[in-house]
């Protein structure tokens, strides 16, 4: 079977316009909820509830933050008790109603600022971060207050579930400069993974299981099957070298 | 622990309409694809699809056929081989972009049209009917060309699994007048069971996992917790004499 492709920013960019015009016809809503559904699915699968209770969920303002807040719903409704750090709320109108609908969750979100002791106090009583902070559209640098946010996360030595790809990694070259403090132990990779990624040493999922054949074949993206009725399925390690790069 | 509520049609009207108001801030877009995916996981936790691969999904005008071609859509991703009958395509934009969604998948959808010449030979063809033709807001009769269509359904033979409402059940008093002549194999209750179905005796799952806590105390819905990520649960049997009635 011919490998799995990895995405480049560009090529990620357009299979997202592809999924909302003719070739998907989806709603962002819908894609949304079933990208935020596999994150909090991947979290469940590795992290048990009883074990990792308090989740804190770090969002961005984009449609990165925007997954987080699905992703955070779904943990609240699978007994987790996830908490949101949102330092910056998007200011999109779905985005505001990913936030009511985790208010109405009773989910409590910590008060949007650039201080940082909010952020330190609630690491402090944290068992499990959920990374979905900056997504396949970040092209740095890390900006306030995220540029002290990603240190103190990785400092927590709580482990790291990132969305897509570690906030602050480098989409395509990932993080061979060090850009990014943070070292997930998990990724989920929404749709198809990002060439960044290639080589990831930590437990990869892929989730966004909404490709129709049609997408999947124009952009050979060779995904591989998912089991029974689950919206992630595990990848195996691959080297670098293995991979398949962009090329369209 | 208090007994699961069996809603009245109204009741369930007035839940659905808070779920998308202040209390619950969801999009019709986010419900229906959650309704709809954890009717396709009823139908893969009772019907392999190596066993039961061609489903032919069964769709109403209205909402209820909404949910049917979003679970057609999961069904294809799961590996089944769906068809659609529709012979009223709804005319709302979001029903539309749902079967644009079912067509990307290439999932065919049988012509629509009043004749049942196509229905009996997609029944031939078939294992396994998803019935998504009426939901909680049907009153009867049963008008062209359902009441011709739900007869061939059930002579069928093939096993059924219905969303919400078995297709001509009286929402509140079942089917004692025997006005349907559909009983299916499985039900899968959406948010919450209804009246009519009270002492069903097929397998039950509910599913629609996304009643924010403060909606489910309001209506003393008393849900049972669904487990790990599962979109669905299964209900044990209870008499018709256990179950808490509508009373609001």
């Amino acid at each position: 079977m011919a490998p799995l492709r990895y995405l480049s920013a560009r090529l990620a960019q357009q299979i997202d316009e592809e999924l909302m015009g003719p070739l998907g016809a989806f709603s962002l809503d819908q894609l949304m909820e079933l990208a935020g559904l596999s994150c909090a699915q991947a979290v469940e699968r590795v992290y048990r509830r009883d074990k990792y209770p308090r989740v804190l969920v770090c969002c961005g303002p984009g449609n990165q933050g925007g997954d987080g807040l699905v992703a955070a719903r779904h943990l609240g409704m699978f007994g987790y008790q996830p908490t949101i750090y949102m330092p910056k709320p998007g200011s999109k109108d779905h985005y505001k109603r990913l936030q009511s609908q985790c208010d109405n969750m009773k989910i409590p979100t910590l008060p949007p600022s650039n201080e940082l002791e909010p952020l330190q106090s609630a690491l402090r009583s944290s068992d499990l971060i959920l990374d979905a902070i900056f997504g396949f559209s970040f092209q740095g640098p890390i900006r306030a207050p995220f540029d002290s946010a990603l240190p103190l996360i990785a400092q927590s030595g709580l482990p790291i579930v990132s969305v897509d790809i570690p906030s602050g990694w480098h989409v395509e070259k990932g993080n061979a400069e060090g850009a990014s403090p943070l070292n997930p132990d998990v990724l989920v990779s929404l749709t198809a993974p990002k060439e960044g990624v290639k080589g990831f040493k930590g437990r990869h999922f892929l989730g966004g299981r909404f490709i129709p054949k049609a997408l999947e074949e124009k952009y050979e993206l060779n995904l591989p099957p998912y089991p029974g009725s689950d919206q992630i399925v595990e990848l195996p390690y691959v080297e670098p070298s293995e991979t398949q790069t962009q090329k369209m």
